[in-house]
């Protein structure tokens, strides 16, 4: 091969590779909004459920809060009533993340929250829809968690 | 710039680029086998729940299937238990999956399941883990939905 052909073909090469890293980044952005979607959500239960700091969670919300959970209102209002409530009511209530997933717009937490210390608390799993890096949109499902059970694996 | 550098130049930018794509396929590749195991759940779910098919469902399960729901007995035998429980007792069991996301190994589904026709049924969140494309793990958390609710947004 010429060193003029060599040349041609590498440059088509390179255009080639270039075209497709072109098409690509996205899912780079993507990978690396839904890693800080994690932070936001972990972020958002610590200040909420742990700490029953509205002031400290409202920083990771967005200007709504749609709510799913039939037990809370609707909006930031809400979730401000429902950390209320827990704050005069179990003082103690500790939520722990056992893993955590995001997908696109959503991050999905799988939690063991005990309202008394001693008890054996509830299971949930809470999605959590984002816009822009902040929390819009909450869905979650909860079921204590029996004493005893048909398998020896636990409910996490 | 000579033809010579110019060359070399190219070439450099062209084996830089290559290097790139050499790191990226495994994102494609995720993202392929998330959406072949979303589509294993999902036939698993429509198997097992709603056709009550235990030998169609089998077929989407690893050789193991670890559960975490405490009230069916644990392995691919525990599951055929439910089915036979869920057929005897609530033959018309509709479950109709509203959202499914993936996360690395994992299936998340959220879903509606009514036992009995014109009941409310339950909202269920079920996390199902694969290995090499087959269901071998599964968690989930269950909530009757209640008559009322403290805001309009229904719990899907």
């Amino acid at each position: 091969m010429s060193q003029r052909n060599m040349f041609k073909h590498t440059l088509t090469a390179s255009l080639a590779a270039v075209t497709v890293l072109l098409a690509r980044p996205a899912f780079a952005a993507d990978a690396q909004q839904m890693e800080a979607n994690k932070k936001t959500v972990r972020a958002l239960y610590e200040a909420a459920l742990n700490k029953k700091d509205f002031d400290e969670a409202s920083k990771y919300l967005g200007s709504k809060y749609t709510q799913h959970n039939p037990n809370a209102a609707d909006g930031p209002e809400g979730l401000k009533g429902f950390i209320g409530f827990l704050k005069e009511k179990f003082p103690n209530n500790k939520s722990e993340i056992k893993r955590i997933f995001a997908d696109g717009d959503y991050v999905i937490v799988h939690v063991h929250a005990v309202r008394e210390p001693g008890t054996r608390g509830n299971a949930i799993i809470d999605i959590f829809r984002l816009e822009n890096g902040k929390v819009v949109e909450h869905w979650d499902v909860v079921q204590p968690i029996p004493e005893k059970a048909a398998n020896d694996n636990g409910m996490f």
